[in-house]
């Protein structure tokens, strides 16, 4: 868009390049996949679907939340992928300082399109979101990590198998942060993953000890 | 998920059900291509790109709004078309009251699935957002009219071109209803539809009267 064709204010045009840029993130494939098509998610449905979720389970959040800022989060939170790409939180074989300095990088430039008080403002929730300081970073990181769980469940683990990815795994990676923002929520949690092993969704031993039980 | 076996809650019980039915609406196709990929965006997409709008944009709402509600409406609008699928505006082949009668029967059918409070909280806020009679209904209609614009101009009118749509029909659908909610993203809206006829996206004339220009 060409502002001096259109005679907008300098604010409306960077608001709308953002606007425009964030379409990206519909192109960042996750590696949940949909209960449906078993198609992979993308990110932008997965903001979607957490601020869907923040707006729902509200009522479980350990603290007095805000629950605008839940939803904000929730809406914002993977914006960075755009440049960074997905993490698989199973993934070892990332360097978290590297990918950190990465989605530093992303938000100042994506963020950056916007007029300085709105970036600003988004900057600053997608920080809350990262440091889990506040109650309401704590819930919607809780409830970004029970997502997974859901989809893994309705759709008989083939995520999971697909990265040999084990009970123990999903246990470290997941209950700490859900018990710090939902403790309810955990406890569905433990008794969802309970169920996936019982129906061999998800395995008790890493892969290469399956083949040799003791 | 047995409900018997989690020992959940009937409440929770209900509101995880409807958190996994609505991932259905990933799957529901709209007309708008991604600016990108050029694929079809979903109907779950366009909601979370709506929400992103409503933040973004709020300062431009004619009236006063409860940008809390904006944003909630924008999340929860088309969810009816997991059972009564997208409509196109500029489809003149479809009977209205068939349609409202068969998105009445969805909202009633997929918001049902919740407890009763929350339920009901679902269906006004999208029998609000349907009716436009709030300024936060009529702000969030005009976003919803807006984004296909977007969407259009940033892929050179494909889907314009496919359907057969004409500028005539362009103002007709959308400038008063995004007049009603904005009047200065109207104005915007204006001018992208004149640089898109200028830049050839989008026809003035219909489609058969192309080939014989008075």
């Amino acid at each position: 868009m060409e502002s001096k064709f259109f005679m907008l204010s300098q604010r409306l045009t960077q608001q709308l390049q953002f606007l425009i840029e964030i379409d990206k993130l519909k192109e960042i494939l996750r590696q949940s996949l949909l209960t449906q098509s078993q198609r992979r998610e993308n990110s932008a449905e997965h903001c979607w679907h957490l601020a869907m979720m923040a707006m729902i389970l509200s009522e479980y959040a350990n603290e007095s939340i805000d629950l605008m800022r839940v939803i904000k989060m929730a809406l914002i939170h993977d914006i960075v992928e755009i440049d960074a790409g997905d993490t698989y939180i199973y993934d070892d074989h990332y360097d978290e300082t590297v990918k950190a300095a990465q989605e530093q990088k992303a938000a100042l430039r994506i963020f950056g399109l916007l007029p300085p008080d709105q970036a600003i403002e988004l900057q600053t929730l997608w920080e809350e979101f990262e440091n889990r300081q506040t109650p309401s970073a704590r819930f919607a990181a809780a409830l970004d990590r029970l997502m997974p769980l859901l989809h893994n469940y309705h759709t008989q683990g083939i995520s999971w198998q697909k990265h040999g990815v084990t009970r123990k795994q999903v246990e470290m990676c997941n209950y700490p942060r859900i018990t710090d923002g939902a403790k309810t929520l955990a406890e569905f949690a433990q008794a969802l993953v309970e169920d996936a092993v019982k129906k061999g969704y998800l395995s008790d031993f890493p892969v290469n000890h399956l083949s040799k039980p003791d």
